[in-house]
């Protein structure tokens, strides 16, 4: 995909809920397992994220071995994933579901928000929480973890397809957030996703006005044949928008 | 129970807390399990909630069964719920404690407010979650969750007697919830429940008081024979309230 | 330890991260198990807590030992830790890990309040929390629980060694909360651990205010040799602080 | 479906293995969820069950319901099993996944002995364990437990659709067991998989031997085009039977 | 208890099963909660096991206490146990649920059995399984795990009031094991519990005889008084044992 | 490591227990986690494992791409791994802890054993069990599984540093396993610690004997400076092994 095809994608996806976004996922190609597992926004704020993955993989502790924990180490992976993340990217983070180590501190989410990063997912923890609400990035996690990262993994690889949080995730996936979690729309997919879901979504609105006036859900939501007239004749009326 | 009774039991469970009502069924019925596992309000605003349990029934999911799981077919016992459920009963999902899955989303909770229900309990998860906290319903359930319920469930049955997060429900129980979670309170015992709750949350503050003026909690909390009847003469001298 | 070193350790742990105390503990001492497991503060405006463990410890209730578990029996363990609990103390109570009960509502945490504790952290639920959260008392645990601890334990004794939330803690070791959990410093381990995060903590404000002005992580974070001498020339100009 | 339908959906599934139907049911009906979670053979030597779903549903025990627990009650739910299961019946037990009480003991298994049932499937424990792997009847389920059922649980209905260890079963359905545990097939879908199954094993078991002789796996499993030739010669070539 | 009503008990309880405690426990004194979780014999030919409970409690380990763990320090808590252990104990020890190491391996066992102790109960695993099966001591743990004990788990006391798989366990309550797990039962109890459970279990047998005489359950499972009648009629008759 | 340092290696590791290599790697390198989690011998009489690993790493599925599943497709991952494996390797399966699925069944499980493979370790299941441990092959995995892989899981890579149940593991790291389960040895540290183990359980046989001779513990396991030298002396008069 390039950057044009992207950005655009990013602008779609960025009207569309991830419960649109899930539920076209599996109506249409029948992917079951989209939703990002045990994560949650860390601050209901900044809980709003679209941006395509950079994804770095972990593995469990070798107490021996510095060189892969050490971020002063000139062939640390972080670090390399550090310089190589680029704006509107979304670091994903293959923590092995390690929640009881925070995988990320102020210093590196600095970083990400001066390499105009678009957020981080992570199946795992994050450091200095309280420092981290107050800086505006976008961070779908386990959860607060005081503990250092090298505690419990270490850094295998970057760019690599990874699993986090039950979900398959190729570098360059689509990556959406919002109150209700994080979900992952393959490349192919985006524009065709984010196509669907505005429209659905719009539909969705007129059912839920629909069922607000007293009419019930019967026939109404989903719409049954006259009704889906009845909306698209109501859409045909409205003002291009 | 008549209407009239029940809705005597609502106003009077409504001045009660959650933990006052374990209290009193395992103190005075032996009842262990009356308080609903893993269940939170979705939000901290909306979090009081009495009413009745209109109880419907998930199983997991069967691909190839439309029937049970879209709720355009006539005969979805989801459809059923929505247009059955009335004034003052709280929808209690029996969802298998799927988090992972949303059960209700913007829509179907706009018909539950229409309808004029107290509320929600499900141990499982809710879709737009966003939206949901802007809409006053009060929610106890396992979180946010983007899929829609079909990923994962169906529905089996309708007002039969359900398991809720470790809970047997019976349609008709009371279901009371607050900042602890979500309690059942079995319909025979409402109003001797409530009776008893309310004395002793009066109690409970006296000894409160007691303690913060630096009385110690030995002999106030609970309070031995005479400031027992220390506290009997102080209610005795409250005006009626 | 004295009490005057007492004061000045809890003075200066009271100016340090969790995270950063976790991260001295393991590379200075090899320590991997000092923050306490499924924690959190109950509330988000009353997260930061100093002080010295008080500790109780409960085991699975007997359902036939009434002594163990009335509060208004002369013997009650707990009536016992409410009593010689002293000021500077966080009440460390091993719960079992049972989330589904609370260990104190509202009565007991004034007593708490009145008797100058800085906190309490448990490796289970409270009640009341809706009380609880307006008392200003920092309380770390599972969250929030509506049914009583009898239901579920009895105590066993108080200020033993105890494990709470996966972490020995001896009474007198120092516990610190922050947004990020719960730490355990060992009491020996106190004043060096603060000095060392302090200094840390200076220089990762410096690293990350490096990053922010676009020098990259490489060599800042951490410094390597020459800007750690940029970093101390840095400090040496500061005024005395 | 009609006895005799039901005779010899039973007489083929007992020739094919658990895998096989599970792998057929994905492959060709899309279907994830037909093997039952975290249930194995109570004994190693009495693991291959094929029969008929009679299910009974449990829900978490309301301490002050005698009748739903007594056995000896006229009304019992457990009891009308006991007596209306019939020959070649598997009783299903939707125990709500309680693994740490024993749902039937010596006294009923040798109850479902005399009435010829093939089998038993839970969700939760069995007692006795000592005993019942002596009586040679098929019994899978979570594992050997002491305390008896309603410690926990309590029966609901019986001949419903329920959900056992994360699987939809209808009364009806094929229960098939062996030492990869137990899988449920739709009763419409029983002599089309029993079928595929037959043949699907056949093909692996000359797929097999090819591999042991050396043929390596590429080609031969699964058997590309000019391999499936020669598996299909080579079966037009075996005696009938 | 003095020792001679100790070596009484035994002698009964020896005759009587897990099942049959829990359920007299449950029934006749309300306790829910005497079965040992995620526990169970470690080899199947030695798993029945009677004694009275000698208990040790473990805390998660501190990196730095070498005398906690070092079963060579003179005040190891570990040596203690094996020094004072005695014949017909049974070795109880609280792991906090550690699976993942081994409690004890061949030598510590070989010491347990030089003492003529009846048996260890663990909630946790145990090392050098492959010997341990063949020395003929009843063991129930959480199953065999490589790790030393020491990676996780340090010990706390000896002789106190522990929880082990979220049972209370006295020092001197007994430990009844069999196929069907561990039971423990309090010392007051045991003499009650054990001739309660030999009639319940005679009469048990009956019923089951009853039952494979093709009898059904109704009437005869519990009996009603008419069989009750016929049951202590039988009983009579039969000859002193 | 050349090929006769592996096997020197493969021949010494063959003669330890993996409890003793824990043992060793804990104390000697402070290394924790060297013991594969939730991971067990599939047959008891198949139990003793030791190889080198060849890895293979599994993602979630994503139910869209057949090549990653498809044994069938020329470029997949897990008929290359079982063509690259070779004598003497244990096949390590990154499995992402997916218990629900089979990774292998009968006939790749034939591959290995026609290509002299050592073993098999994952941290998911296995299908065809019951063929499975008719065939002699050492596996060590979660437990049966009926349903195929490709349910829940694709390859993503070979030949990768992993984390399996736990452990991280290289490419070539020794594995080792028995009835306590799998340890990793990491390749630069085989012999060294086959040679301290070889020695550590001489020295135990001869603690173990003096314990079952009524020495008690203290003093002889571990041996003080005086036993020591009695079993150094031992040691000595022994005729060569």
């Amino acid at each position: 995909m390039n950057a044009i095809d992207a950005a655009k994608a990013i602008a779609m996806l960025s009207q569309v809920s991830a419960a649109a976004l899930t539920g076209f996922m599996y109506k249409k190609h029948g992917m079951r397992s989209r939703s990002v597992s045990n994560v949650r926004p860390l601050d209901g704020n900044t809980c709003r994220m679209v941006g395509r993955a950079y994804t770095i993989r972990y593995v469990p502790q070798r107490e021996d071995l510095n060189v892969a924990t050490d971020l002063g180490h000139p062939d640390s992976l972080l670090l390399r994933a550090m310089e190589e993340i680029g704006e509107g990217d979304v670091l994903v983070m293959d923590m092995q579901s390690c929640a009881h180590v925070g995988g990320l501190g102020d210093v590196l989410m600095t970083r990400l928000i001066q390499a105009k990063a678009a957020g981080v997912l992570a199946d795992g923890g994050m450091r200095d929480v309280g420092d981290l609400k107050t800086m505006g990035l976008p961070i779908f996690c386990t959860g607060p973890a005081a503990p250092p990262g090298p505690v419990a993994i270490m850094p295998a690889g970057v760019q690599e397809l990874v699993g986090c949080g039950g979900v398959a995730i190729f570098p360059g996936d689509f990556v959406v957030g919002d109150d209700d979690g994080a979900v992952i729309v393959p490349a192919h997919l985006a524009i065709e996703a984010a196509e669907h879901c505005i429209a659905k979504e719009r539909q969705d609105s007129w059912s839920r006005q629909m069922v607000a006036d007293g009419h019930g859900v019967r026939g109404y939501y989903p719409p049954d044949a006259e009704r889906l007239a009845q909306y698209q004749a109501w859409v045909a009326r409205q003002p291009p928008g």
